[in-house]
């Protein structure tokens, strides 16, 4: 990712967070002592996956939008600043445990997920019970720790009462709204619903307003942004949001799983209701019923990697990947319109843009 | 419960408690009519978890404590106060929702577990998938959404800056508490740590820290009391704490199913290690082999009825739960003469006393 900035190159934003992140489990350390037993070695693991890794994608949204608006890095809020986007990834840290349970998704970042890490501590140690179930129960506690800290570290990043006050209720908003989009996500698959509409309302809620849509927001008001500049920034987020979400349909059926540290095909096996397979199966029920049949037999299976080739091969030709990438460019147009058109500075409007096109043209 | 308040009885507690909790749900309704799909119904099914019921036992002690503290409940800021106590139910909602995963358990109060309930929805509805799964994942999110909904609630509860300030250190250490003591409480479990210290440190962080301590330390930073008044209420909360949890151990195997609304003998299938069971072995591993070996055999595993009443009759002669009604006897006294010796008010310690004797006389 370039960046435009002369103050903090965007480059450099995910060392800063991590960082933030460091400090902030170092403040917990005496607590989590005092509770004691296996806690301490529980919470090691939390902070191992919390740094392993990720883009940071959230905080840089939030980083980037709070200049947009006015924000100054090298001003005397920029820690504070800095604290409260990076809480975005204690957050995230706590839905990603927590939906690598629901997915049953065995790696992450490369590395075994938290409640497959367990389960093997449990196996090799030869304890009672079963194995997996302890994994999961570790992972769900965790995931939880992850979330309540979110909270914590907002509230310790040192805004002011009139900041603090502007942010919480984008905070409340974006956490109600990715829970309710997780909902609707594993309530879709299970119920089967085919519609694109439904796979664009996950996408909506799921993935647009929690990591572009919400951290933009909370960025603007960050600064104190007007009315005007928070419309902008959501209509900007909203549709790149959109289109990272449609990215990563394509990269959960099509990506190299080198890259993106998950084996290829996870979201076929899971039974993901992506628009993509929404509209490769609308096609396929217009065009090829052989297919629309594949489609519909193979989807939530487990299948084989040459099965998961064969229904690559699929979509491809139903030209729903095409629709989806076409898709993807028009999102990020509009969106750069939007954003073209607002009062945010030239600074901010030219990281935005290389974060947008970073979020919706990556490998991983 | 009988009540010492002249002003707000604390037999109505229970009921302001659910008008604030049902407030708080309909302050959400647009945000979540705004995600749509089933999120509305869901939700729903949580808020109906919410006020179901329960004993209303966390916020009694934070009101209970800013009472016995100098709090006014006619005062101008009562309203704020109530709202911060009974945002305690929201966690302990969330903790609940989790917990009844992670224990395989299939009632609560009465009524199927959220977890169950879900489960149901998904047979009933011959989706695809596993229901169990489903169920599963749905009661993670439901929980989550109550964990971060509590923070929400606290957030929002009007109460001023400086009350804020001291509120949220204590509300952060109870909850990071609660999640190491449920930590330790399964990874015991697992582990098959037979001692009474392992047994002893989950019942102080899950319980006495998490029900009783906390909570009053929050009634008290409410209404700002010093900190000579601080550390008797966290005295007397971490002995109450862990006399109400020793109650529990003892409900938890020898309580009636019928009042307490969970099948008798739970903790013994779901392998829970109490101090009452610890104790119990410690004794057998002394005197009765025989006996060790049955409670050893039996604890964790899929007992029938019988069973359970043949491992109760071989705690009560070991002599376990009469040490276990010692226990709480003494701790209680312990507890109320730190509560005799501090500045709480007259009113305060009347109400707590008798809140204490409610925690840790109850039959469910």
């Amino acid at each position: 990712m370039s960046t435009g900035s002369a103050h903090v190159p965007s480059s450099l934003l995910p060392e800063l967070v991590e960082g933030a992140l460091r400090e902030f489990f170092v403040s917990r350390a005496d607590i989590v002592g005092a509770v004691g037993g296996g806690y301490p070695d529980a919470v090691a693991a939390l902070e191992s996956f919390v740094l392993r890794g990720g883009k940071r994608v959230r905080p840089a949204f939030a980083w980037t939008g709070w200049i947009g608006a006015g924000g100054d890095p090298t001003g005397p809020d920029a820690g504070a600043v800095l604290r409260a986007c990076s809480a975005l990834e204690l957050v995230q840290a706590g839905a990603l445990v927590h939906d690598d349970i629901i997915d049953a998704s065995t790696t992450r970042r490369g590395f075994p997920t938290v409640h497959v890490e367990y389960a093997e501590l449990h196996r090799t140690s030869r304890w009672r019970g079963v194995p997996e179930r302890f994994g999961e129960s570790v992972a769900i506690l965790l995931g939880d720790l992850a979330l309540v800290w979110a909270d914590d570290m907002l509230r310790e990043a040192g805004l002011d009462a009139a900041t603090a006050a502007r942010v919480t209720p984008v905070w409340s908003a974006m956490r109600t709204e990715v829970l309710g989009g997780q909902f609707l996500d594993i309530a879709g698959e299970s119920a089967g619903d085919e519609s694109v509409e439904a796979a664009m309302r996950v996408n909506r809620y799921k993935t647009a307003a929690y990591t572009i849509e919400r951290p933009l927001h909370l960025g603007a008001v960050l600064a104190g942004a007007d009315d005007a500049l928070v419309d902008a920034y959501r209509r900007f987020g909203t549709d790149v949001g959109i289109a990272f979400q449609l990215r990563d349909d394509l990269l959960g059926v099509f990506g190299d799983p080198e890259i993106t540290g998950k084996p290829s095909g996870d979201d076929l096996r899971a039974g993901k209701r992506t628009v993509l397979f929404a509209l490769a199966l609308a096609a396929a029920d217009a065009t090829a019923p052989a297919s629309a049949q594949l489609l519909r037999d193979g989807i939530g299976t487990d299948l084989t990697d040459d099965q998961v080739e064969q229904l690559r091969g699929v979509m491809t030709e139903l030209g729903a990947v095409d629709r989806v990438e076409r898709r993807i460019t028009a999102l990020t147009e509009e969106a750069f319109a939007a954003l073209d058109a607002s009062d945010a500075t030239e600074e901010g409007k030219v990281m935005l843009r290389d974060w947008a096109l970073a979020a919706t043209r990556r490998t991983a």
